[in-house]
């Protein structure tokens, strides 16, 4: 019989679909036809495909917007919101809305087109994730905007319009409704227990110790009870902190270790998944420190988001996450 | 400059982004290969390949599971939810769930392999809204239930793992989040206003016009303010109901008149678009009839939801809604 499973973040239920039950091999999904480094923006002496870097961490005797550099960050030439204006509310009769004021970033990597994250050394993801934190820093000075969502898509199916591997960066002007939703219950629980409710839920999972795919002293890898996709897996620090923007040098490193041990589990498990990758974090004009927790979720795309799922708010997952697990868990992970 | 909508039932918002215009043709949607009639479970002949029928509109003369019929509806194979258990509370330490009690089914629209709705009579067209009707009025009766989502996946893109016309019918333990976030915001509404927020949101779109699709006496066809999708088209009454199993014989007549024209549209407009076509209705348990408006809407899947989008719950529509309206209103609608 399946099974509902509550997600005791979002209070959304999960269907655990025994009786479509899915084993890795199962999913087939379309290898992305390479297009290769050709004409890509954002390989070495493409630099002036994209608008102006915005940071770089390259040799410092190399100017801006020319080779060398190891990790780049560069405005997105097609937007979803741009801060070339003012932060307006507009009408029309009944209806309200916004001047699309904020800012759209591509964090470039790396150089190297085809070295996909687990397969980039730890200097290197240190540096990606470095850079992260160091645009989000700045972008949280801007008194307009309110959140910073920090993401990647990896793959065709999953939204991944370039291959050269990156990140992206959306600040926008509202608090987002899944981070609005998660703020009200996460604080609803502190005000009811006194504790935080993702250390909670950490301790739940470790006590289980069923959906742990790996852990070290900083974080935790693991299948969330109420899993939505096939493998999902979330990346939580065990010290609890709210916002991303304050993580230690250490913290960030040890962050890219078991980033890019689970992904490259995933890798492996799956033969390169299409996935979204998605940090959650405070909002910037909220101080949730004490109730808050950042943390890490990566979605696997292999199952399609149909009419139930979009009717209803409910997902439904064909693999147990504890299958999953055993699947992550038994694979080598990758030599550092 | 993008722009920010928000979006009066959920309260969510949606950036119609500008810097990404897209026309009908941009959108490359993948035609799926048709596998055709043979082996379909769901074609005259093959009535052995489904569960037992649990309704049927056929000749008096022909017995169950058998050729003949004009609608027939059947237990899905591998059900989502399943009512052959019982309805119960589980815990596995910090964490809730539910025995995964409900049904399934599937609404087969006619025998022919190759009809698409747009494409049937207008008589077959209500023949299977009634059996949808049907089917409501009688799960309705199970006190253990909550919710009938009814639904229809077309394409292999939106999630039809079969081709032959079809909707689904899926009945939960539990009110869905989607439903219960807009029962909240309308009941909020008609709190403060004491009229229907769906009312008022009509009588507004009606007011612009610049997004209606089309009206008749019974039923209005439009494309939201606050679209997520491109060509997102809803289907609402006129008149003030919460309850899709209330409504009467005429308006499932005209009902099948407003679907099938539209839908006609946008397969001339989008060449055989992939969507989800979903129904809202009041829940079972939940006596809404002021406050609630039961409603349809068609979601096209020609965009990819990615990071972004899972991240924040904010949608990044790329066709201003007044756009897809002109090109919608522009076809040549069906012949009758």
């Amino acid at each position: 019989m399946p099974e509902l499973r509550e997600n005791p973040v979002t209070q959304n239920w999960v269907i655990i679909a025994t009786e479509r039950s899915k084993r890795p091999t199962d999913f087939v999904h379309p290898a992305s036809p390479r297009k290769g480094p050709v004409n890509c923006p954002f390989c070495y002496g493409n630099e002036d495909k994209t608008p102006p870097e915005v940071l770089a961490y390259r040799p410092q005797d190399t100017p801006p917007d020319t080779p060398g550099w190891r990790v780049r960050v560069v405005p997105n030439k097609f937007p979803a919101l741009a801060g070339d204006g003012d932060l307006i509310a507009t009408r029309e009769g009944f209806f309200r809305g916004l001047t699309g004021y904020g800012a759209h970033e591509v964090v470039i990597e790396s150089p190297d087109h085809d070295l996909a994250l687990p397969y980039q050394t730890p200097e290197q993801v240190y540096n990606v994730l470095k850079a992260l934190q160091d645009r989000y820093l700045t972008l949280a000075r801007d008194r307009h905007l309110r959140y910073i969502q920090i993401f990647k898509n990896h793959g065709g199916v999953a939204g991944a319009s370039l291959e050269h591997p990156h990140f992206q960066i959306v600040a926008t002007p509202l608090i987002p409704t899944e981070i609005d939703l998660e703020l009200k219950n996460a604080y609803a629980f502190y005000h009811e227990h006194g504790e935080c409710l993702f250390c909670r839920m950490i301790g739940a999972e470790l006590g289980e110790a069923r959906r742990i795919v790996r852990g070290d002293d900083s974080f935790v890898a693991f299948n969330p009870y109420s899993s939505r996709f096939p493998f999902e897996t979330w990346i939580i620090p065990r010290h609890h902190e709210s916002n991303f923007g304050r993580i230690s040098e250490k913290e960030l490193r040890d962050l890219a270790l078991t980033l890019r041990d689970t992904l490259g589990r995933l890798d492996e498990v799956l033969s390169d998944p299409p996935y979204n990758l998605i940090l959650h974090t405070a909002p910037l004009d909220l101080e949730a420190r004490e109730f808050y927790h950042w943390h890490i979720e990566i979605l696997p795309r292999l199952t399609i988001m149909a009419g139930f799922e979009w009717g209803t708010g409910f997902f439904i997952n064909p693999t147990p996450p504890e299958e999953a697990t055993r699947f992550l868990r038994e694979v080598k992970a990758e030599e550092e």
